[in-house]
Formats: C-alpha cells, structure tokens, sequence
C-alpha cells in the first residue's frame, strides 16, 4: 500500500518553530516511527514551501497513491489552486493540521481544501498524520 | 480506560436518514463492533436530540471520563451552550463527524465547537468515531 | 388521511400573548373547528417548547403521516438541528405562520427550516394552518 | 367578490420554461379551472415582463379588488417600486410563488415585495394560486 | 414581593467552572445570603440546561411574580424563542451576567434576550443579581 | 429658461397615497404654483411607473434643458441604468424628495443615481421641486 | 444562420455618451460593418431601455435563434428577470460588454446575467461583439 | 425670523482648502451677501472644528430658533452624540454639503445626523444655504 | 469612599429632552437624592458634550477615586480614544445607561466602552446610577 | 506578429481533469491546430503551477509581445501579484477561461487579474483562446 | 527646518500608561532628547484630547511647518475630520505610532488618517518619532 | 552588524514600472548608496517573484541575522504562508513599502504579514528602507 505525505510551508521548521503550538518533535524522528509502526505501508515525503511545488507532487502522484496526506499549512487559508489540483486528481486526499485551526486566529478557521478533501483530521499533533493513515487503511478494508 | 460517546440529533436515526451522506449502517452495530475492536476500553453511548440534555450529559461525565467523541449533529452550528459545555468541564472532548461538513451546505461550515475541542475527526463515515478512540489511546500512552 | 401539526415555542400562549400579533383565539378552539370542516382528515396535535421535542416528534411521526405542519415559533430563524430532521423524514412537511414574519424583525427574515418544507404559508393568522390542510388534500387528489 | 392575479416576467412561458421547477401546465388552462372551481369569484388576469406595467396595474386595480394576488417572478428580489406600489393601495395583496424560493439560489431568498404583502403562499406549484383564492375568501367571511 | 431567578446552561457548575471568570462561590450559597439580605422577598429559583424548560419556566411564572432574573448563558446569543417568551409575559425580566459579555469573545457581544429585557446588569460577579434584585425594588417603591 | 421635471414610480398618486408621508396636495395642482411662481420657466413634466421611459426621456431632454428635476421613487435605490443615463446626457440632473429618506427604511439609505447628479435636495415635502427649481437659477446666474 | 443582437439602456447613445469610455462610432455603423463582413449570417438587432422589453424580445427570439448577443447596460447588474428569461429560452445567449466591467466601479463588478449565458467577452470595444459573432461560428461548426 | 448656521470642522478653511472641492470663495464674504439678500432674517454664525462644541452651539441655540443650518463636515459621517442633539433640541435642522458627498469616497456616504434632520441640501456649493434659509421660509409660510 | 459621575453628550438636557426615552427627572435633582442616600459616599459630578474633556477628567480622577460610573452617551458608540483612557487608568469603571441601548437603534447595540469597563448597568432609568453605585459599594466590602 | 499564452496551474492536466468542465482535449492539440489556423502569428507558451513563474513569464515576455493570452487558473481569484505584474508590463494582456466562472463556485467571481487585463474571454472551451487571438489581430488592424 | 508633533488623545499618560505596550519613558524627558540629537530642527509639541483641538492645531501649523508628526491615537481608527484636516493644509505630514496596532485589536487595523498622510511609521516605540524626524530630514535634503 | 532585505514580487521591476508610484530609481542603484552611507552593516540581498521562495529565504537567514527589511509586495495582501513564517523565524522583521498602500486601491488596505512584523514604514519612496534600516541600529543601540 502506497501513502504519499505532503507537507506545506513553515513545516520543515518543526521542533524549531513555536514548539508552544506545534511540539518539540522533528517530523523526520516522527516518519521514523510511522514507518515503523506501519510495516505494511510504503511512504513518500515531500516538503516545500512553494504552493506550485505541492500542486507539481499532488499531480505527480495523484493518479497512482492509494491516499495522500496533505497539511498545506497557511496556503490552507488561501489557495483555490492546491484545491483545484486535488480536484483534478484521483486519489483521495486527507486534509491534516497539528494544531486546532479553529482555536486559533479566524483567518485560520476558512479551509479553501477541505471541501475538495474526503475528510480532516486536526488538532492531535503529530498523531493527526498517524490516525490519517489509519484512515486509509479502514478505508482500504 | 473509559471513553464516552454523545450522538446529537437526528443521529439516531442513522441507517435510515439519507444514507447516500450517512451510509446504511445502524450506529447500534458499529457500537458493537468498536466494543468488539477495543477490548480494553469501556464504552458508553448516549444520544438525543435536545441540546440540554447533551450539556446535561457532557456535565456527567466530563469529570470522571478519559475522553468524550461528539458528534453534536445540527447543534454544531448553533451552540454557544454545548461549547461552553465542554470548556466548563476538565476531559478532552473531540469533535466527530460521519460527513465532512465542509463538502456540504455553508452554514455546516462553522462549528462553535470546534474551538473548545482538543481536536476534529469528520469525513471517514462512522470510522471518524473509531479514529478518535484510536486518538485518544495514542494521547494516552 | 392522517395531518399532524407541530407548533413550537410560546404557541401555546396563543390567545394571551401579543394579541395585536397573533390573534385572541386559542389553539385549541381552531382545532375543533378544524377537525369539523375536515371530517376526512384525522388530525394529531403537538405543542413543546423545547427544541429536541419537536425533532423527536418529527422522527415519531415522518414515516406514517400524509403531511405535517410544523410552526417552529422562534427555532424557525436558529434551529439547524430541525432543518436536518424535516430532510430526514419522508412526510413532507408545510411551514406555517401566523404573522408574516417578513413585516417583523430583520432577525425573522431568515428561516433555517423552509428550504426543507415543500412550501410556506404565512400571513393569514390560524387560517394559514387551513390552508395548509387544504394544501395536502389538493396534493394528494 | 372580485380577485385579481398579477403575474410577472417570464410566467407567460409556464408549461414551455424549466418545467421541472414550475410544471408543465400552461397557466390559460389552470385559469379555467380556477374559475371553474370558485363561480363566486370574478376574476381578472394580468401578465407583464415591465416592472413598471405591474405597478400601472397595481395601481388600476388596487384601490376597487377584494384582493390582488401577485407572483412577481424575479422582480420579487429586485424591486423597491412595486413594494411601494402595494403600500399605496387599499387592497390586500397577497405573495404567491410556483416554486419554494428558499429551496433556490440564495438570490430569491430576499422578498423586497414580501413585507408590504398581508401574507406569503409559495411552493405548491399552481395550486398556490388556488390557496391564495381560499385565504381571501376566508378573510372575508 | 415574589422576584424568580432562572440560571441557564452551565451555570450548575458555578463555582466549579473556569473559577477565573466566573468566581469559586456555589450559587446555592449565594441563594442563602440572598434570602437573608432581603427578607421582605420571596424568591424562587430554577437552573436548566434546556432551552425549552427556561421557556416553560417563563411563561408559568411569567404573569403572577414581581420581577424575575434571567441569565440565559449560552442562550443569551442564540435563542430567538427565549426573546419571544419574555416579550409573550407580562412580568418584567432583567437580564444578567456573572461576567462582562462585552469583554469575552465576539460571539458574546450579541444579545437576543436583551431587547426584550426592560435592563441588563452585568459584570459584578454573583453581586450581579443582588443589583437587580435592588433594581426590582426601587421600580416597585 | 427650460426646466423639465420627471417622477418615478408611484408618484403619480401623490394625495391619494399614504398622506402622513407624502402630504395630501396632488402633483398637477402643485404644477401650476410652481408655473405661476417662475414666469421665466418654462416647465415640462413627465411622469412613468416604468425604468426604462425614465431614461427614454431623459436622453430625450438631457441635450436641450437648463436642468432636470428628478425624483426616481423607488427605482432611486436599485437602478444602475438610471444612473448610466444621468452620466450619458449633458443637462445637469438634480435628485429631488419629497420625504427624508435617511429617515424611513434602510433600502432607502442608498442612493445609486445621487452620485451622478449634481446635488440632492430632499425632506421638504413638495417644496423640494421649488428649491431644486431656485438652485437652478441661481446657477445660471 | 441567424444571430440575434439585444442591447440595453443607453446603449442607444453610443457614439454620444461619455466616448472616452465607449468609443466615438455608432452602433449603426458598426452593423453594417458586420453584415458585410459576415454574409452567412442573417442578423437582427433590437435596443431598449425597458427591461421588461428586453425580456419579451428574448422570449420571442429564444426558441428559433443560432444565438444571441445580449449587452444588457446597466440591468447586468441588478435584473434577476432578464437572468430568468435566459434560462428560460433554448438559445444560446452570450454576453458582451463594450468596456471592461471589472476596471470600473464596483457595483459593476457583479454580473447577474453572467451565470445563465455561456459566456463572456467584454473589453474590446464594439470587436467584443464580432468575436461574439465568431464564437457562435465556432460553436456550430 | 432667526436662522443660525453652524459649520464644523475646516469649514473655517472655505477659500483656501482644496478648491477644486469647496470653491475660493470665503465664508464671511458670503454670510455678507446672504445678509443683505434675506433682509428679513436675523442670522447668527458659529465654526468651530470640536464635536462637542457644536452640540454646546445645538443645545444653546435649539429651542429659541427658528430654524438651524448644520453642516457638520467630517463628523456628518462620525457623530452619533450630534444626531442626538438634534433629536434633543426642537428647533428643525437642515443637513447643508456644499460638494455632494455621494459622489466623493465612499466613508462620504453614510450620515449619521441626516436622519434626524428635517431635509437635506446637497452639491450647489455655498449656494446649499441660501437654499436651506429658502426652505425655513417656505416652511414658515 | 468617593465616587465620580461623568455624564457626556446631550445628559445635561436631561428632564428637557425626549422625555418618553430619558424620564422627567433632572440630573441635579436626582444627585441630590443619592448624596442623601449614600451619605458614606463623596461624590463628585461633571458633565460634557465635549469627548477629549471626558478624556481629561477620566484622567484626573481615575488613579485616586473609588469607581467612577461613566454613561458615555452618543459617544459610547464610536469613541475608541475613551475607551483607551479607562484603560489607561486604575479606577474601575462602571459603563451606566439611562435606557436599554439594546431596544433602540441598531448603532447604539455596540458599546466600544464596555469592554473597557468592569460592567454595564443600563434600562433601570437613572436609578441604573443609584445601581452602580451600590454595585462599588459592594465591591470594596 | 508575435503572442503569447501563459496556463496556470491544473492547466497542464487539460484532458485528463475534470472533463465535464474543461473537456477532453489536450492542450498541445489544440496548440497545433491554433498555430495552423493564424499562420501570421508566432506563438510562444508556457504553463507552470507556480504563481511566482508566472510572474517572471509575464515580465519577460512583457516588453516585446504583441498581446499575451493569460489563464490564471485558480490563481485569478487570489494573486493581487499577478495583477501588479499585469499593470507593471507594457504589452496588453487578455483574461481568458475555458469554463464560465460565473456559473461555478462563488469564488470563482472575484477575478483579481481582470481589472488590469484590457478584456476577458471566458466559457467558450478551448475556443476561447482562439477568440482572444482573433481580438488581438482585430486590435492590431 | 521646522518639525511639529502632535500627540492625540492619552498619550500625555506616556510612562504610566500600559508600560508593557507603550514602554516606561516619558514624552518630555524624549523630547529632550530628540532637540539634542537634531540641532538643525526647531521642534513644537502638543498634545490634546480633544479632536477639535487637534484640527485647529493642525491648521494653525499647517502652512508653515516642514512637517507635522501625527499620532492621533485612538482618533485615528474613528476621526474623519482629522484626516480632511490633513487633506486641507499644505504641510506634509506623516502618521506615527508607538507600537504596532496591527497587532493589537482589530478595530486599530483601520486607519482614517493614513490615507491623507505621506507614509506611516509604527512599531518602534518612541523611536517612531525620531525615524519620522529622519524621514523628513531624507524629503527636504 | 547583519541586515538582510527581502523584496516580493515584480520589485526586480523598479525603475521601469509605473514610476509615478515606485519611483524611476533602480533597487541595485539604491543598495550601493545604502552600503555606502552604512558602512557598519554587512547587508545581504534577495528578490523573488516566488511566494515559497520568499519563505525559504526568510526561513535561512531568519535565526542569525540582526533585521531584516520585507518588502513583499502584492503578497503582503494575501499570504498567511509569509505570515508564518516570519512568526517562526527568531529575527526582527520590518514591513517596508515605497508608497503608502492605505492610499491605494481598498484590497491593498489589509496586511497579514504587518501584524507578525514588529513595525511598519511606509511611503517615503526608497528612503523607506533606509529608515528601517536606521530603525533597527536604534533598536541595537
């Protein structure tokens, strides 16, 4: 089973940034672990901080992944065209937050992906990614 | 462990009530079948259609629980009172959804509930429920 | 043919409350003339101020019925959660008023709850539940 | 009694336009019908695409008709001159709609017509018309 | 002189809830002092969590008392149907905060209960009801 | 000097409708006054319940006039065509009331044809037309 | 192949009316030009300040047209009826504008024609009509 | 007769002041002309750029007059504490622009004090008072 | 114990102005009656129309009073440079209204004041002073 | 005469995605036959999912190009960047769009490029672009 | 050169004020400072909190200084008659703040007096006022 | 002494386009001036068209720089992404503009990077830099 991640901007910085609201954790150490505890899952990672970039990979692998995990961070609050590609592409696409948006600044609380998602997953950390793949896997059986 | 389910209204009618969005199984099965899953949790189910005796509900067991799933239905639009609810009380509450609120009408787009919850889960069919299980035995351990 | 009427909060101080708005009859007068000019049609009765009643109500009744009136009272501008439950039910359901709630208050203009009814009709005092009785009967035949 | 129906822009194509919105009966032959069903009622009929012809007849009729019953068509959402118009007459006006506007485009969710009408009968296709008839008669007697 | 005072959601918790906002005294101690602090009154006291039962509760009460204190919590900026049951009675109702609504998040800085009320005392803690019951006696003398 | 005066919508009821806003004189009687007044006028009147005769006659008299008195009624707060013709002659329009709308509806706050004319005069019951007829020859004086 | 053309208010004065906006040639001339330049197709052309006029012309040309060009003046922006009578008819309705509407004033920026046509061109002078003229070719063959 | 004009603030700049906007003539040189044209009123005349001076000014004036002229500059758009002095004084008001405030910046277009004034003159430069003084006259007679 | 009263815009009219809003009472009056009732209380009074001298005396006494009640009048609705100075300041303030701002006007429903203020006593006519200042009483005992 | 065309993103997956809206040719089909039919012109193209690139596209080409064809993509509703990239080039720039934005998503309605473009294409399929270049060879002649 | 600075409402509180966001220093012991480091400037200062003041000092400085820096304080977010006073002299004059009222509540994210001024400089405590000094100083040289 | 300056999208323009705003100075001509006139600092310089490179390079020099000046152009208005990352980074940032955006067109009116920054300069052409620069030898010193 193939799960692709795609991280947006700023969050190549965890451990580093406002470890207050995103935690302590490198998100390298964390896809240690999820490889790990996934055997069965063959995972991809991509980070960048160009919305481009994240519309180039979500096409790229969005016609042969069984899901995609996508925390596009603040072009969340923003971008019609991340939306449009994930229109555009076949596979499933799960919308993913560390933190709770919504009990955060209010241009925070409007995500132009998740309609366009089949559903979210937000607020608990880095755990939020491994109860995505959880997702998948339920969705697969 | 002790984990709490609160349905709000119309979700007793699960199975029956447009089941294109909400899918054809009665929640009383999949009830079973998380018993069945979890072993190690106690589960308790409740669900109604007045918004009170959710705040009556949430009242009760948010002191002694280790984690609430609601799915506030409807209320979830309009209830200053259930978020207050869960702010007043010291367990970790999740917001569940079987649909993704954001694919459907604007006025499911706000959740006032949201900002009180430590995290949200909505667009995996009933799976929403067993992730935040999952969730909260990853929080807890 | 069986017509069940729901009417929410303060409609039972019909006849005392605001009588320059509502009239002075009591609900309870109209039904008996009612239930006389319409020999044919087998009438239920329900008043509850409380919100998840008439969402109860709404689930007992939306599957045997020939046609329901509902007059929401003041859950009409606010209420999602009986909006879900008129879409859930297979009665069609016909929304009442007494006043013309657009000659009112601006916070009256909007109705949660008609875009799920078949139709309105209001602005004619109780004879607007008549003519929605009326209404059934010519739907039906 | 004498009974006026006023029809607006685009309710001369009835039977021929969307007729899975407004049916497809043309309204000359549920006219017939109607005159038929109440022979105590003398009734005159009016069709315009002009805003300003609506107000005319308005105008012409509206000071001598036990009742005047208007489908303003899309003028219903856009016209502060034919709200006035029904201001300066004596006779009860009456808001009549083929279809449920609130179950349509947010656009028809506002009736600048709607407030200086004693009331609103929308959504039981033609027989809208036939209900307005009765609530007239109703309030007469 | 009869004066009711009607807590809405929430507020059973007093004492136990966010004791920075809203202060560690339980309102059944408070009652007493009140009780002694006035002698020349009779009070009445109701808590609930239910929309529908503060209604009830209005409306029995509603013609026969001197005054009654209304502090709806999270129904203060939801519900139209509580507005309507304080304009439906012929008793005045103050209404009243523990907090300043003024100074907590925007969604309650809007009052529907308010523009029915004949006054508003907010902001003073529990002493807040002590002040109208004050107001009730200078409005009485 | 030539002085054109055109009414909008409903104005031709002038005395008939609603006198405790428009005052009981009717328009023509109020004409001849002004006839008498203003010798070196000489006055045309047009008035139409339709949009687009408004504009026919204003591009029939922009081009010759020393000036047009226009009061639009209703079609003062939604006709962007109107105020496209004021733009398109070469006569100077004035906006002309006979109440204060400012003080009446918020609808009627709006004024889409003001900010083409070169001023507005408006409250002063009929004598708003005998001022606006001043502040015409004062400018050409 | 027959081509209709319908303009609005104003639309009259072209060549007139304020030129540095919409161009020195008249409308005249510039059918002339068309014809000549497309002899396959057999043109017809209507202008009209009335709204409603625009409307019956619509009705009468939409069922028996290869399509139409409408540059609804200023209705474009506030006529819902002009909007219904496109969706109403069978033909094929493009919209055109002389200028760029989203390089002028704001109220111009919204088009309630716009999403009943199948499409726009606007801002090529009176060319935004021959490749009107064109894309109808287009679309036939 | 006694007519008082209140100007606020930089109305004391007439003359020097963008120009373009509010002439080169001064205001004393036309309180001069207004004198002599109007020899049977007595005038008064206070500037003064401070909100709460014109309401002294309002209050001192407003129930020994015969009618006030108020132009209040930049704080027709602000003041909601003028409006009131009006409203609390009862010597009728006039609203008086020299520009026509609609055709200006948008935050131009909303008065506060229009309301609550008996009429508005607006756009005819220094000669909007001569007009105002005209229609107290009128008023009068 | 000393208490300050700052009433600004239009309360010195009191007993003068709209008597059915503000009562027949003068403020002079009134004070004495409190002097009297409270006599462990020093008072002091000021009174201005002008917002920077309510800025000034909020200043002058607001590090060494008690508890100033301040009713901002028609400023209370838009100055944010008042608000600033009570939270500039260490004296607590009590934000006191005449009338119930909520049942009037829609601008006077926003308190820029009140967030500032330690609470709000509004409807009780000017007994809402005599509140406020039982309100301090109660605060430092 | 040379033009240029610039895509957007999710414009490379023109054929594959979403065929329902923007149809099943690619867009190098359609490139061909363009460059077949307009022999006299000398086309250039570029597509990128990166709102910067196309900026930097713009720029280059911006100087030296007889007109360039722009397809912002999802980037028309949110790039104020692309927009001052417009206005800071010299060459005229077309807003061209398959599908009718005006009848999708509201999103879809704010163009912030068209403002700055000399006139927009939009509904016509592919045409569209073939349209834009026939007005740039009537511009030119 | 010639360089006034006025200070707006509270500001004369500087050093007491919220020291964590205004900082503790003094404006006069600043003052000093600035006059020594600029001994080619001839410096004023004034402050007030009275908006009328403000003008008029404004106005009195306004045609002979080479620059004013402004900090309106709390007028900034609500004065529409301090920027027409801008808009009125000659003078440049710059907008200065302490601290960075994009950072702090939302109604500070309005500035009515920017748009009149040449630039704005925030954010550097009182350091603002010297890069403002500076500022003008790059201007003139 | 280390200070970075950042400039967005189509600054790399400056001196070509729309002088009348940016000025005809090229940026490359200005930074020779600014190393000049600042021989203690060592700046470094980077221009992108590209919103995610903009965050790169903010994200890179953003914990060991002294300052660094963002210019970010039309991203100012719509990029959360930039917002965060400058939240994220360790370093002082300054919002720098050569013309002053509150006197542009509204949408160039809201920042969301402002409120991340610790200050604003804004409008003084070039020297804007230049200030901020000095802004942040003040803030060393």
């Amino acid at each position: 089973m193939k799960i692709q991640i795609i991280n947006g901007p700023n969050l190549n910085l965890l451990g580093t940034r406002e470890p207050e609201i995103y935690g302590a954790e490198k998100f390298e150490a964390f896809m240690e672990k999820l490889t790990t505890d996934f055997p069965q899952v063959e995972f991809s990672y991509f980070q960048s901080n160009v919305e481009g970039e994240i519309i180039n990979k979500l096409q790229e692998w969005g016609f042969s992944s069984d899901g995609i995990l996508l925390n596009a961070g603040g072009y969340t609050h923003t971008s019609v065209a991340i939306g449009d590609a994930i229109a555009a592409i076949s596979t499933a696409v799960i919308e993913v937050h560390i933190s709770n948006p919504l009990a955060r600044e209010s241009f925070r609380h409007q995500s132009l992906i998740g309609p366009k998602c089949i559903g979210t997953i937000s607020g608990f950390g880095l755990e939020s990614y491994r109860l995505a793949v959880q997702a998948l896997i339920y969705k697969k059986t």
